[in-house]
């Protein structure tokens, strides 16, 4: 059948694509760096050039950021869309001096090649360019019509691409939606990735006397800010490491038995974790195992707090402000600003006398969570059968990945396949990231066997 | 009387004493700046040369950092020793451009003197010069002994002034000190202050995991220092202003009815002192007055916390730890080792799993009490209803006076006369610092009638 000399092509091309993907990891992407700006665009260019080639209609878009390459072969009319989403800027480098190779010097050793961007997420987004061009290549057209947007502001943000997706949102237009820019469950385990946690995050500043006070005379008579704004925290989370806040989990869906027992089954090396981590104890909601707490249970977390004096020796000052940042992970049907709202209303209510309080949202993202039902999900759990050789598990993520949902809510697309190749020990953001050969490969497999059964 | 020709002699040289005072204040001794630190010897020098032409046996000595005057007249065997202390040192005078006359070109106005250092502590101090010069002048000799002890280091902490204790302890004997660098209990109402309050400070850190942590990924599996540090912090007090480490209490001494009823009397402006600091409410244990909270009363002030992220915007960190400074003001006969065992107790008793923390004592001054019926203190009494024309009312102060505690432990001196004659008014460490020609005046008159006082 046509999807085995498919395969035999990626065989018989595995040298020349592991020789383009060493290529396209000497671009030196640094979205980060001014200095880099050019290099940013050359990786863009590279792949222009490359889908250009194959046939496909290319456009490499100016933002006011790193440009953005759209690129689209839509000659299958009646048939299904896919999107697939990636992007070719990368993390910076440093610290440069842990690198056992330069980081723009992409060396294959053990079976890996070791680069920026080797995982994330140049290789990866590869293995979809490479399997819709063996597919051309082996029966000279592509079951379905495929959209590219690969983009180069990823690692800061994605800053532009809201505005993109508002402007171009006809020419994105997609049944489903594939990004690679993630791991399997452990190597050898792969994994679709059906669930992340949204995020609230605000700021909250207390405000007391309107000036610095020496804590000898006023010590006792006034309200200090620090010590407001802890005992306001310490009430945000019981001991027992739930949320606080009244209403917090009111619109919670709770975990079905079946999900409960698939996450069970999972492996999890909660020593390995422990050491890792350098901790004596995992904590959190008892009744809930470690993946549960990480991946479908809502938290909370104070990310930062400042206040007063934090110089060497002693300072006797009672501040005249305290602040923190503090971030809620959520779960569905959470939503942000409800939360937000929550939050701000118990504050308020909890909020000592002799100080006033501001609570400012900075961020949010909503959960998300993929429909298992929907038959992109069962192709996609066929395509990796036949990649890897074994069935994916299924997976959730304790963050949530921003694009997900700007192409949720701009492109109005639901049928999100997250389909990571790499492994957890790629060091995506580290110093020696790599990206397995094996994995390079199974990857792209199961790209060309996605397409095929997203065809159907 | 003898005491009337005195006085008279003061009346006679108003003039000449403003203008040594004037003289005194154009010299610009900021201890904390190194390109000033010939002018603070000036100061010190200026100092000496006078107190030798009073016939002073005077040594300026060095130190590491600014010289101390040590000086002293003791020709009456048999009588009392007075130990007198001062600093020439001044502070900082920025923000310059607040300064309604430069802070080194003395001005009279309204019959204030305006400059840096004006109350704190030249002029008082000089009002203790100017009254032993008379009495030398009228009588020839000096009822009692009398020692100067005047340091350049004040306004950076007297680093040096341990030290000099422990070499001098012998030549700075004496039966009491006599100390004016602090205020009236308001302009016109003269006071003895007879306590203060100790403090012991600590830092604390909270450490967690051995790395930062990305909080989707770990947030509801792990102890954040942050939150870990918030809830102890929450629970060192009690929503009612109790300090709430076990045992915290146990070695006050209640205030005693008496003490209360004088401190009830004293004049608190409470509307006055809301507006002055623009918070709403006083806090603090409702069954003491404000007053009471502030001089006798122990309590606790975080001081200063950090830990996380900071900047603008968001990061989803969990810190690998985060810290505090927490200071305790204490009462007679609290001690500060003691306390910090007490606090250390207690954090490692509601210390949540998964973190550790460190505690390290910074700080600690003992709380001090002067024993009103001491010969002394009825001596300073009757000399500041001398000087001021009505008896002084009785105070503490909510702060701790380093020298004060040197003063105590290195000389053994129990009778330590604080003897502001300043007002709350002066501006001691802002712009525009000034001191009352009638307050100079007074406290000199004080001056001269506490030395005869005390000799009896």
């Amino acid at each position: 059948m046509e999807l085995d000399y498919v395969f035999w092509e990626l065989e018989r091309s595995r040298q020349e694509r592991i020789s383009e993907l060493v290529e396209l990891l000497s671009i030196e992407s640094v979205s980060t760096a001014p200095e880099k700006r050019e290099e940013v665009r050359k990786a863009g260019l590279w792949l222009s050039e490359k889908l250009a080639r194959m046939g496909f209609e290319v456009g490499l878009l100016e933002t006011p950021g790193h440009p953005v390459l759209l690129a689209s072969h839509c000659k299958r009319k009646g048939k299904p869309t896919v999107l697939i989403y990636g992007h070719f800027d990368v993390q910076p480098t440093d610290p440069e001096e842990e690198w056992v190779s330069p980081p723009f010097v992409p060396q294959v050793r053990d079976g890996c090649v070791y680069a920026r961007g080797a995982s994330d997420d140049k290789g990866q987004l590869l293995t979809h360019v490479h399997a819709v061009e063996a597919i051309l290549k082996r029966s000279g057209e592509l079951p379905l019509n495929v959209k590219f947007l690969l983009e180069g502001e990823e690692e800061i943000g994605s800053p532009s691409l809201p505005t993109l997706l508002e402007e171009r949102k006809g020419d994105l237009a997609a049944d489903c939606v594939v990004i690679s820019d993630g791991c399997q469950f452990r190597s050898g385990i792969p994994a679709i990735t059906y669930g992340l946690r949204g995020l609230a995050y605000v700021e909250i500043e207390v405000e007391g006397p309107k000036l610095d006070l020496h804590s000898g005379s006023y010590g006792g008579l006034v309200e200090n800010p620090i010590n407001a704004l802890c005992s306001m925290l310490a009430r945000l989370k019981t001991p027992e490491g739930k949320v606080a806040i009244p209403g917090f989990y009111d619109d919670v869906i709770p975990l079905e038995p079946w999900e409960r027992q698939e996450i069970k089954e999972l492996p999890f090396d909660e020593e390995g974790v422990k050491e890792y981590l350098g901790v004596e104890w995992l904590v959190g909601e008892s009744e809930f195992t470690p993946l549960e707490r990480r991946w479908a249970r809502p938290t909370l977390d104070v990310n930062g707090i400042w206040g007063g004096f934090s110089g060497k020796g002693a300072k006797t000052v009672i501040p005249a402000r305290a602040g923190a940042k503090v971030s809620m992970r959520l779960v569905p049907r959470q939503v942000p600003s409800r939360v937000c709202a929550l939050l701000e209303a118990y504050l308020q209510e909890m909020k000592p006398r002799g100080v006033r309080i501001k609570v400012r949202a900075i961020n949010g993202a909503d959960p998300v969570i993929i429909d298992r039902k929907l038959p992109q999900i069962q192709a996609a759990f066929k395509a990796i059968e036949r990649g890897f050789g074994r069935p994916p598990v299924f997976i959730r993520e304790g963050g949530s990945i921003p694009v997900v949902n700007m192409l949720k809510n701009y492109l109005g697309i639901e049928a999100i396949l997250l389909l990571g190749w790499g492994s957890p020990e790629d060091g995506a953001h580290s110093p020696n990231e790599r990206f397995s050969l094996e994995d390079f490969h199974r990857g792209t497999k199961t790209s060309v066997a996605l397409l095929y059964e997203l065809a159907r």
